[in-house]
C-alpha cells in the first residue's frame, strides 16, 4: 500500500458511518440537502487555494487526460461545489444549501495521523450574503458536536478576515509575501505561543532543532498592535474579553479610524446577536481575533471548531488535537465561474480526524456487532453440504445472521473460528444427528462463561457447557432463546 | 467537470443509499463484514486483469510518486482485497469474509451509461476451496436482487471456467491469443447471437458500420461444438435444457472423456443441489454455459446477475440491459501476494449500473423528501434577523427541519423559493406581528391544493389560502398540524 493511505477495518467503518448519520441529521435539520461530485475536476477548475503550497500544483493529485487537458483529485470539496452551481445554476434553488461527504487528497508528505486521502462533510451556502448565512454555520457547527456526543468539549472560534484586511491597512502592509509571513506567524500562536510568534513578526525564529525561521522584521509596536488585537497581548491589552461583546469591544479599542477593521467587527456584533437570540453562549461559540483559517480564498467570517479536551497519542503523550473543522465566506471563489458576484459561505468538518480524536479518547463507541451463527461442517459429502445450506438458509430467511463454515479445517478449528467472528451460537449437524432430526446448539457466550469454573480440559469437554440437543424443525426458536439473536432478530 | 464523469442530486443519491442499505442487509446476513481500502493500490499490486485491453496499464489512471513508484486506482474492489487479505493476514478470520462498498475507476472511452467512476459493492470469501462457497454468493446475488424489490426480474446465471478449459483441451487450442479470440466470440452469444459469433469463430464477421473483424478461423465442426456445449446449437442439440440437471447432463454429452470438463460439470451438480436444498429455483439461480464473464482471473465457477426485463433508454427504445453484477472464483488472484495457494470467490454489484437500471424503469422510487419550513425574512435590521434565528433555532429542536430564508429578495421571490425547496410551511412575520406576539402560517401543500379553485390572482390573494394566524408560543404546535411536520417530528 503506498504511504499515506489506510485500510479500514469493520469497526471502525460502522463508528464513521454512525458519525456520519449523526451529522447528516443535523445538516438535514438546517435545510441542507445532498449533493455529489466525482472525484475529479479540470486541474484549472480546482484552482490553486491549498495553504502553504509555493509551487503551483503542489499539494494535489494530477494527471494528463487522453486530450491533454489536466485533471485533479480534488482536495477539498469547497472548489468542486463552486463549479457545480455554476455548471447547475438554471435548475438550483437559490440561495443554495447543499451538504457533501467524501475522500478528499492531498499530495504532501505523510505523517502520523496525516493522511494523503481523508473524509470530510461539508455544508455550503451559496447566495447568501449577510452574516445570518456564516452565524447560522457556526450554530450548526455547534449543534453538530453536541451531537456526536461532544457537548462542553469543544468550542467553535469565530472571526473575520477582514479584520486582517484592516489590520494590514492600518500597518501599511504593500508587499504580498511579507503579509502571507505575517498571517501564517498569527496562525500559529495557539502552538508557538505569544514570545514564539512575536519573534516571527520580528527578526525571525530559530526552532528546536536550530533551523531558523525569517521574520516579517516588523517594528515592536506594530508587533505589540498585533498581539493586542489577536488577543494575546496580555490580561489587561489583550481582546479576548470576559464576553463576546467585549471581546468585539476590545478589538475596536484604538482601530476606530479603520474602516475595514469596524464593518468587520459590526459583522461580528451582528453574528453575536443572533448566537444569544438562537441559544449559543459563549462557551459554544466563542469570538476569536486569532483565529486564521489557512485556506486563501476565504473574504469575510471564518470559524473553526477546537476540541478543549486533551487528546492522548499513541504513546499516551496528551497532546493538544486541534481543530476537527473550519469555514469561513468565501465571496470571490464562485465568480471564478460566474460573471456576476456570487457570495457564499460554509465549512468543512475532518471526518477521519475527528473520528481518530473521538477513538483515542473512548469516544468513538466502537460496537461489538454480534457475529453470525455458525454451522459447523461435520460431513463433506455433497447431500450434507445441500443440509448444511438448507439450515444457514432458513436461518438468513428467519433473520438471523447465519453462514455455514467455508474452510476445509477440522472440528477444533471450526470452533476457533466461531470464537473470532464473536459468533453468538453453533450449530452442530452431524450424521447421526441428521438421521435422527436433531441438531446440537452451542450458545458460545454462555459457555464460555460457564467454562470459567470448570478446572481442566476433561472435565471442560464431558461438561459441554452452554450445549443442548433440540428437533431440527425448532431451530430457530430454540436459537431465539440466546438474547443476542432474539435481539438481532427483532432489529429485522 | 471532465468526460465520463457526473455529478449527483438529492433524489438520486438518498434512492442509493437505500439500495445500499438493503444490499449491506443481505450480506450481513450472510455473516460478511466491511472492510475498506483506500483508492490509491501500488499499480503492480493492483494486476493487469482488465478484459478487452492490449496494452498493459490500459484503463488504468496511474501516477507516479514522489519516489518514482506507480500508483493507480483500483479499477475493481477485487485487486485491493487480495493485497489486503495478504497484508493483514494474521488478524483475519479464515476463511474470510467481507464486503466492501465504493469507487472504481477505468480510464475509458466514455459513452451513454459508461462512465469513468463508478461504484461497486463487491462481497468475498478468501480461503474457501469448496463449491459451497460460489453457491452461497449465487444464492446472496439472488437474495439481493429480490431485496432491492426485483423478485421475478432478474435471473442469476452460473457456469465454470474448467468447461472452457477442457473444450479448449478437446479442440485442442495452443495458441492463446487465438483461445482469446474464441472466448471473446463467446461472451458475445446474447448481443450477436448464433450467426454473428460463428462468424467469429470461423472466418471472421463485418459489422453494421462494415468494420471487419478476424476470425478464430475454426473448422465448422468445431463452431458447432462449441455453439452445441454453449447452449446456443438449436433446441434439440443445445445444452440449455428445461431444468439446470438437465443443461449440465447436455453439457457433458460427447464431452465424457475430457476429465476438466466432467470435474467442471460435478462441481455445477453439486452447487445445483444445494440451490434446490436451500429453495433457489432455476428461475432465480440458473445454470448457463455460455456465460464467460471478462476478466482474466476467474479459475472455476463464473456467474452474473441479468435483468429479465426490458429497459427503456433515454429515447425510449427498449434495450437489453445486459449485466449489473457478476463474479467467480479467482484461486490465483491472492497468492500473487502469499507464498501459498489462497482459494477465493466474490462478486460484485455494479451500483450505479443498477441504479441507472432501477431508474429508467420507475422502480428506483425517488423518495420526495419534505422540504424545510422556510421563515421568511420581511424586517432585516439586526434585532429581526437575531428574531427570526430563534425562530428557526427552535424549530430544529423541535425536530423540523426549518431554515431562514438567506438571499436578499423580496416576498414573491421567497415563496417561491419555499415552493421549489418542496416546504411544507412558511412562517411570515412581519413588525406588527412581532410586537403582537404573533406568526403568520402558509400551509404551502393545502394551499396549492385550494388555490386551485381560485379563479383569478386578487381572489387568491384575498383569500390568503391555506394561511393562518397564531400565537408566537404556539408555533411548534401549530406547525405540527401540517401531516408532513407531524411525521417529521415523529421520525425524529
Amino acid at each position: 500500500m503506498p504511504r499515506g493511505f489506510e485500510d479500514r477495518a469493520p469497526a471502525d467503518i460502522a463508528a464513521v458511518e454512525r458519525m456520519i448519520a449523526t451529522i447528516k441529521g443535523v445538516y438535514e435539520r438546517y435545510g441542507f440537502d445532498p449533493i455529489e461530485t466525482p472525484l475529479f475536476e479540470y486541474t484549472e477548475a480546482l484552482g490553486k487555494f491549498l495553504p502553504d503550497t509555493d509551487r503551483p500544483n503542489e499539494g494535489v493529485f494530477s494527471l494528463q487526460d487522453d486530450d491533454e487537458q489536466w485533471m485533479s483529485l480534488r482536495y477539498d470539496l469547497t472548489a468542486p461545489l463552486a463549479r457545480y452551481f455554476a455548471q447547475h445554476y438554471d435548475k438550483l434553488p437559490k440561495p443554495f444549501r447543499s451538504y457533501r461527504a467524501g475522500y478528499v487528497f492531498r499530495n504532501e508528505k505523510p505523517g502520523p495521523g496525516r493522511f494523503r486521502q481523508f473524509m470530510q462533510f461539508d455544508a455550503d451556502t451559496v447566495g447568501a450574503p449577510g452574516p445570518e448565512a456564516d452565524a447560522e454555520m457556526c450554530m450548526m457547527m455547534a449543534d453538530t458536536m453536541d451531537a456526536l456526543g461532544l457537548a462542553g468539549k469543544y468550542v467553535v472560534k469565530v472571526n473575520n478576515r477582514r479584520v486582517f484586511d484592516g489590520l494590514r491597512e492600518l500597518l501599511e502592509v504593500e508587499d504580498d509575501t511579507r503579509w502571507l509571513i505575517i498571517m501564517r506567524a498569527i496562525d500559529k500562536l495557539d502552538r508557538l505561543g505569544v514570545e514564539g510568534v512575536a519573534a516571527l513578526l520580528g527578526d525571525g525564529r530559530k526552532d528546536e532543532s536550530g533551523d531558523f525561521t525569517h521574520g516579517a522584521n516588523l517594528p515592536p509596536a506594530h508587533i505589540d498592535r498585533i498581539l493586542n488585537l489577536t488577543g494575546w497581548g496580555g490580561p489587561t491589552s489583550g481582546a479576548r474579553g470576559a464576553s463576546n461583546g467585549i471581546t468585539i469591544d476590545n478589538m475596536r479599542r484604538g482601530n476606530e479610524g479603520n474602516a475595514t477593521l469596524m464593518s468587520a467587527c459590526a459583522d461580528l456584533d451582528a453574528m453575536v446577536l443572533q448566537f444569544e437570540a438562537a441559544g449559543y453562549p459563549q462557551d459554544r461559540v466563542r469570538i476569536d481575533p486569532s483565529v486564521v483559517r489557512g485556506l486563501e480564498y476565504y473574504t469575510g467570517p471564518v470559524f473553526e471548531i477546537e476540541l478543549t479536551f486533551v487528546v492522548p497519542n499513541e504513546k499516551g503523550q496528551p497532546v493538544v488535537f486541534g481543530s476537527v473543522g473550519g469555514g469561513g465566506r468565501y465571496d470571490g471563489l464562485v465568480s471564478r465561474f460566474r460573471n456576476e458576484p456570487t457570495p457564499a459561505t460554509g465549512f468543512s468538518i475532518g471526518v477521519s480526524r475527528l473520528a481518530n480524536a473521538l477513538k483515542m479518547t473512548g469516544l468513538l463507541g466502537a460496537d461489538q456487532n454480534t457475529g453470525p451463527v455458525v454451522v459447523l461442517v461435520l460431513d463433506r459429502d455433497a447431500d450434507s453440504i445441500a443440509h448444511y445450506q438448507q439450515i444457514v438458509s432458513e436461518l438468513r430467511v428467519n433473520k438471523i445472521r447465519a453462514e455455514m463454515y467455508l474452510g476445509s479445517s477440522g472440528m477444533n478449528a471450526q470452533m476457533k473460528y466461531a470464537d473470532r467472528r464473536n459468533a453468538a451460537a453453533a450449530v452442530i449437524v452431524g450424521s447421526n444427528e441428521r438421521a435422527a432430526g436433531e441438531v446440537t446448539i452451542k450458545d458460545l457466550a454462555a459457555g464460555a462463561e460457564q467454562a470459567k469454573s470448570i478446572k481442566d480440559n476433561a472435565e471442560y469437554k464431558a461438561a459441554k457447557v452452554g450445549q443442548w440437543t433440540a428437533k431440527r424443525a425448532d431451530l430457530v426458536a430454540e436459537l431465539s432463546k440466546i438474547a443476542a439473536i432474539a435481539r438481532m432478530r427483532s432489529a429485522g
